[in-house]
């Protein structure tokens, strides 16, 4: 299979590299094609989504992402800016369905701010929709008949995005535990209630799914004081964008946590959910671990390969277990010497 | 002065009923007036936010509230849900600034689920813009070109709102320690876009103040990994809906934490933080400290009695310190004994 490697801006490079070196290890039938993307393509080409990077990544079997994002780009036109790769490419492939899973790994309970107690009940996962939201309605700048400068940027889902990403939470939940808690704003927003009339029709055709609804203020409040609560999330693109964020720091480090964003047949795009942290860029101090266990979720979703991807988890579970750790999460290693812990458990 | 008691729904009559208590055995000269308001004036009125309630709050100098949001009312026509009428309220009052302090009192360190030694360290303020955002933009139901059901929700600002925001944020960031952190998502929204740069004007005339930025997702992160680098948060909205119940959890439980929503002049509505939780309703099991704590910013920030507002924050906190504690905090307190406490403290 033919692998895109996408690595990006700042850390990317250097955390694609390492789950580069673990997939290589694995002695399967890849193939690998680099090309840059974000701030990194942006300054190659004056695109950050070059036509030949997007081309790359139609042809490619499954895509794995660095990250992008960089300050030099920060005052560009939108249009020109880094995290307009990222998201052109997930709507690009109609890569619609972003899975987060957010677990403890052993030994991590002195690194989460949560208590032991309370962040060793966590095993859970967010399905966040991808393609549409606030993220994509028309957006721009206009003027107010008062003469003021005003920002404005739609919400909307319509009955068929809706559709097919509760399709995919309930799914998730039917191979877990069976729950399936709909995180919405439906007191204020119509975008909302349409979405939860939406996933109450759905949920009829899954009767051994639990499914339960939230409020977007008091999902954020209860996956503080009681995570252990939740299966699976299904949430819209803004929503699931801070509540994962959030979740990934109650299991200790933004650092150990991948993601993967599937199209309609399965393929996808792996990507650690942490940004690119250009304040710690090139100095070996990542946490390799999400960026390879991204490349776990490309082998058990779109590669067909779920032994494989069970070996990686195993590895770095172990790895952790042994006590290597990065900066993030308290220790001493590098990038590379993380890496190589993760190999030689393999 | 007029104090307007409006009690809501729920938990709200409760929790009302005992801030007033407090307010009425300190002696000042206040004269209260009931009435009703959400689901109890619904189901009264046919309307949530009836005529006469509005008048009172009109007539008022400050306002105590107490909760809204009633399952009976989930299905009815948005206009005439309960949360129409506290979202009613700060629109026709134009509260746009809503205060949220967060702090650990002292010995409930084992009521918060982060560790002692991250929640100890929490004592912030977030200043949530209250008139504007997705929350008014135009809303509806409509059916797409294909004959989808969507359903659509504006989000906007303009710079006269974010200016008169940031100022408050400012403002509050000099009384205290002198940090600002405004939360946005600018890598993907122009409303978000505005408001940065209106911020980065203001801050011209705060050169006392530092500001800092960060993007949402992030700062539901950094709120559980080390809420003790936040002094006080501007944000909107709809950010300030999520963040404010995530940091509230933070310090033990939503039962603690008052809220008051100010006008330019500095008149205003106070409100716990927390719903109308049905599901513990009329059984004197909720926590009536964040109502009296909302009384004890009344007296601060409308009615001019800065004395009056320590004595009973002191007394909340001595009650708390000497073991009273509501169940939401793991004790066996009724509604009225954890008031009778507040009272002794006082
Ligand atoms: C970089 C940014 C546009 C992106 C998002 O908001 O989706 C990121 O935060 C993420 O969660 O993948
Ligand atoms: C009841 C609801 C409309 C309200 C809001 O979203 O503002 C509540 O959650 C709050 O934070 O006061």
């Amino acid at each position: 299979s033919l692998i895109a490697i996408l690595p990006g801006d700042g850390i990317g490079p250097e955390v694609t590299a390492e789950a580069r070196r673990v997939l290589e290890a694995l002695g399967l039938d890849l193939a690998f094609e680099e090309a840059p993307v974000g701030g990194a393509a942006y300054h190659q080409t004056g695109n950050p989504l070059p036509e030949a990077t997007l081309d790359l990544a139609k042809r490619a079997d499954a895509i794995l992402f660095g990250s992008v994002g960089e300050p030099s780009c920060d005052a560009l036109a939108r249009h020109l800016r880094p995290e307009q790769a990222i998201l052109g490419l997930r709507k690009e492939l109609a890569l619609f369905a972003n899975l987060r899973p957010a677990k403890l790994f052993a030994g991590l309970e002195d690194a989460s701010a949560l208590r032991p107690e309370v962040a060793r009940a966590i095993d859970l996962l967010i399905v966040r929709e991808l393609n549409g939201d606030v993220y994509f309605g028309e957006k721009g700048m206009r003027t107010t008949d008062a003469g003021l400068r005003q920002g404005y940027d739609l919400m909307s889902y319509d009955e068929g995005e809706v559709r097919r990403i509760a399709i995919a939470g309930f799914a998730a939940a039917q191979r877990r535990r069976g729950k399936l808690c709909s995180v919405d704003k439906a007191n204020v927003l119509e975008t909302s209630q349409l979405w939860r009339d939406v996933v109450i029709e759905v949920a009829a055709d899954y009767p051994d799914v639990a499914l339960s609804h939230m409020y977007v203020d008091n999902a954020a409040m209860q996956l503080v004081r009681d995570p252990g609560q939740f299966d699976v999330i299904v949430t819209g693109n803004l929503f699931g964008d801070i509540l994962s964020d959030q979740a990934s720091m109650c299991v200790g480090s933004i650092g150990l946590l991948p993601s993967a964003s599937l199209d309609e047949g399965g393929k996808g795009l792996y990507e650690p959910i942490h940004g690119s942290a250009p304040d710690i860029a090139g100095q070996g101090k990542a946490n390799p671990c999400a960026a390879i266990l991204s490349a776990a979720l490309m082998l058990r979703h779109s590669l067909g390969q779920p032994a494989a991807a069970d070996r990686i988890e195993a590895a770095v579970a172990s790895a952790l277990a042994a006590g290597h750790r990065t900066a993030d999460l308290g220790g001493t290693c590098s990038t590379k010497a993380m890496g190589d812990a993760v190999l030689a458990a393999l």
